[in-house]
């Protein structure tokens, strides 16, 4: 079936924000990002939820195919941190501490290069190039598998741009944040490229599936 | 989280049945089990659709769940074969050729025994015993991974009536068959130990997911 390019689980406000403008270490998202992730949260296959009372229905599917066979994540900058510019020393290793989530190479998309960081399973390298570039250095990482492309907004709309995404789950919770970084006006304005699902959950998330038409 | 058993995508009319009465040689589920199984048949991730030109929407989030975590299934003696009562010889291994679907151990109840058969990545054990003590066989070779429970419709009746069942999503198609072995007269009738999630999909199926209360 070839290698996809698959964006999963991100979520975005009713008005399609996903992240503030005002983004720092106290606020990694710079806006609400608990009531963003509840849905996410709330699933037993949250890493958090150690004591396994999450809920296993529709939004556990979606929530436990984050991992499904991904070999490689390719993410912004403003993801890994909210340091701009060079980098002023290498002691910042992102938001995660020493087990980090992803168990696969991390490619992250930045203009100030530095060596690349493993953490227990998890290593990311600091790349920088355009999308089919980076995307190609990221497919060969997987080795055979999917991409995931992680976000945030800039990176998914710069890789929406170049036609190199094959397919995306955004959840859209019922909040409205006003002002942010925004991944779309409408999610019908990608119905040209792609076939689109909409999946209501009893969690009050919307669920949109993309795949390429 | 601990070993989970778990129902994938089985799936039955909308009368309950999921298998015919006759089962044969030519009619390994004794009725028109391509019309049930359209659903699936028509997602990406079904193993026919070698061109990917399947959907890849929410029928798709169930299809490819199918070996996510499992390490392990249970199935009954009608699933692995049309045969009956002690074996005749050991040339059957089952309907599935060389490659079989499930790439792990599998546990075929059966009063008769006989010896393990492996195709591939799948090896087939023949077990007589009580459904807890094959579970435990079956999660003992899951090595940490949860166990499928992968029907027929006696086997998983079996297992719920033991209470040994964790988690079941199962495909209500919206054909009717009549007769046939039933898995329920209702979905709702198992509402008293499952929490019930019921979601609608754009093929016609309808998606019932149960997990523990």
């Amino acid at each position: 079936m070839g290698q996809l390019v698959r964006v999963q689980n991100f979520t975005v406000s009713s008005d399609g924000i996903a992240a503030g403008v005002d983004q720092s270490f106290e606020s990694p998202f710079g806006l609400d990002h608990g009531s963003l992730m509840a849905w996410f949260f709330a699933t037993a296959s949250f890493p958090g939820n150690v004591d396994s009372d999450g809920s296993r229905g529709l939004d556990d599917y979606f929530a436990r195919d984050f991992s499904n066979n991904i070999g490689a994540e390719i993410m912004g900058r403003q993801k890994f941190g909210p340091q701009r510019g060079p980098w002023a020393d290498h002691e910042w290793q992102g938001w995660w501490g020493e087990e980090p989530p992803f168990h696969t190479p991390v490619f992250v998309l930045t203009h100030h290069e530095r060596p690349s960081i493993t953490l227990s399973d998890t290593t990311f390298h600091f790349v920088d190039g355009e999308p089919a570039e980076v995307l190609r250095q990221a497919k060969e990482a997987a080795d055979g598998k999917d991409v995931r492309l992680g976000g945030g907004v800039t990176s998914i709309r710069e890789f929406l741009d170049a036609d190199l995404v094959d397919t995306m789950h955004i959840a859209v919770s019922p909040i409205e944040f006003g002002s942010g970084l925004k991944l779309w006006d409408s999610p019908d304005e990608l119905d040209d490229r792609f076939e689109h699902e909409v999946v209501p959950s009893s969690s009050g998330v919307t669920h949109h599936l993309f795949w390429r038409k």
